[in-house]
């Protein structure tokens, strides 16, 4: 059992919450057990995404098999005294467990060899909740790549894994690449490269009124306050706008990402309004069905829920397209 | 100039931090200059949604246009030092303006009366930047009112008001109603509802391909964590859950709301994917063109743009239903 907060192991962690830090050793603290359990499902049978785990011993027998299968792919785990705990936690409340686990990112090339026909490109997200949820609602809606651009926030952060909940481990992430240099790659590969933009003419309905959202598509979104540059928008195939059926001046990041990520969900999957049902949603057998909230009607149930598929393999996004033939 | 914190009018400001002084008082804080704008937009010949500003010498001097037409209805306008101000003002870096508004909230027989065709009922929903995101996302959606039920956060919390961007003086807000109540007052009013429900048989896509979001609907949300209860699911007409394309195991409550009432803003407004457009969107001469992120490319152009339209009385929903007869 690691009691003090001195031992070399524990402070090698804790100097994680440093982005200069992860950025040398390629290494992050993923923390509670949903986000263990999320690196772990990508264990089976690939790579090796926990390095060690850190536990207490009430977190290890609530956790008791997951903490089992974390030392079963041959990762340390530790034993930590509660003050230890607190230390390595990035959380008020921690949860008992925290991770140490490479990078998964993948390279701007390796997402565009995989043919993904739905990407979200950010650029200039500064917040790393923000991120982190558009990350997860990227994820929700079938997306098959995030690319954090320009000066946004590292997905690394304790805030932005967090907030992802899990999504982090699910769908290939690359980063440190110029969101103008991202877009070209996409648009060379096939895909539309819209930008989402309040001041746009175009509006989401009416591009999805015109069967315009059904084919390989990225999706780019600026700062939370300040929204795309200029330089951005005008390097995308279309501006467009969420549109404002009420008195709000705009939407946040979050929510008008979900939108516009959703409205080509359902347009790629078949339901769109243009009338010829390409492949309704409920034909595709190996869908996920987990949704928004998550089943169960206790927090506690939510917590400890296994996902439902661990079939396919999440930093491996060729396999996903099997789904969705081009 | 108020230059003391211990002055009986600062201290009395102060109090509306706390629920229990709100509620006596039926006032509360509304910080910055965007909230001040939106509680002053209301003002235009309807009640007295200001009483009292305080703001620094500086904010004065960046927003003097704001200030004269907050003093020229007639409230108070009180310039303190920035101590006072921090003092006053709910954020780390105070914008130097802060308001004291009464309670805007109206009964639900009002809502009722006023023939919603869209509203959401918060169930539950405690944080209060996720209820005021929710809010901003209602009234980005064009719906008619939103039901703060059961043990729901108070709208007023000046984190809700913070992250409702304005949208609490947009719509009609109903505060303190069992959610049950408030489902079987909307049905007998003739509104479809539904409850979001990880859990369901029936995805949001299924509902809008077969025409079923296009009349009035009651959307109920429930808890971050634990979704809705299984007594409110069962007093819906329907639950739904949000399609999961990817491996996310759910969406967050923000994301999960916005991408709800957008599909019935799309469908009521004639976009839905069954394909009888009965209203397009971009046939409404009244719409407000606003929409995400704010156009102006700046943070400070974002912050000072004027709405677009201010013609529309907030509080007055039966004035909005011009735009979608029944």
């Amino acid at each position: 059992m690691v009691t003090s907060i001195r031992s070399p192991r524990v402070r090698a962690a804790r100097a994680l919450a440093k982005r200069a830090m992860r950025e040398r050793s390629r290494l992050f603290l993923a923390e509670g057990p949903q986000a263990v359990r999320e690196a772990l499902g990508d264990r089976a049978g690939h790579g090796a995404p926990i390095n060690e785990l850190f536990v207490t011993v009430p977190a290890r027998s609530r956790h008791a098999e997951l903490v089992a299968a974390v030392a079963d792919t041959g990762a340390a785990v530790h034993e930590v005294s509660g003050e230890v705990m607190v230390e390595l936690a990035q959380t008020v409340t921690p949860q008992g467990l925290v991770a140490v686990c490479p990078f998964v990112d993948v390279p701007l090339s390796a997402l565009i060899a995989a043919q993904p026909r739905l990407v979200a490109v950010l650029a200039n997200v500064r917040d790393p909740g923000n991120a982190g949820t558009v990350l997860r609602a990227a994820d929700a809606a079938g997306a098959h790549g995030v690319i954090f651009a320009d000066a946004s926030v590292d997905p690394y952060n304790s805030k932005c894994v967090r907030s992802s909940a899990g999504s982090l481990f699910h769908l290939p992430v690359v980063v440190g690449v110029p969101a103008a240099d991202a877009a070209g790659a996409l648009r060379r590969a096939g895909l539309a490269v819209l930008a989402a933009d309040g001041g746009a003419a175009l509006s989401l309905d009416e591009l999805e009124r015109n069967g315009r959202l059904d084919g390989p598509t990225a999706w780019m979104f600026g700062n939370e306050a300040w929204g795309l540059p200029k330089e951005l928008v005008a390097v995308a195939d279309d501006a467009v706008r969420v549109p404002i059926y009420g008195q709000a001046e705009s939407l946040n990041l979050a929510a008008a990402a979900a939108v516009c990520l959703y409205s080509s969900a359902r347009a790629q999957h078949g339901a769109g309004q243009h009338g010829v049902p390409l492949r309704p949603a409920d034909a595709l057998g190996s869908h996920h069905v987990a949704s928004w909230p998550a089943p169960g009607g206790s927090p506690d149930a939510a917590e400890d829920a296994l996902p439902a598929d661990r079939g396919l393999h999440p930093r491996d996004p060729g396999r996903r397209y099997a789904e969705v033939p081009g």
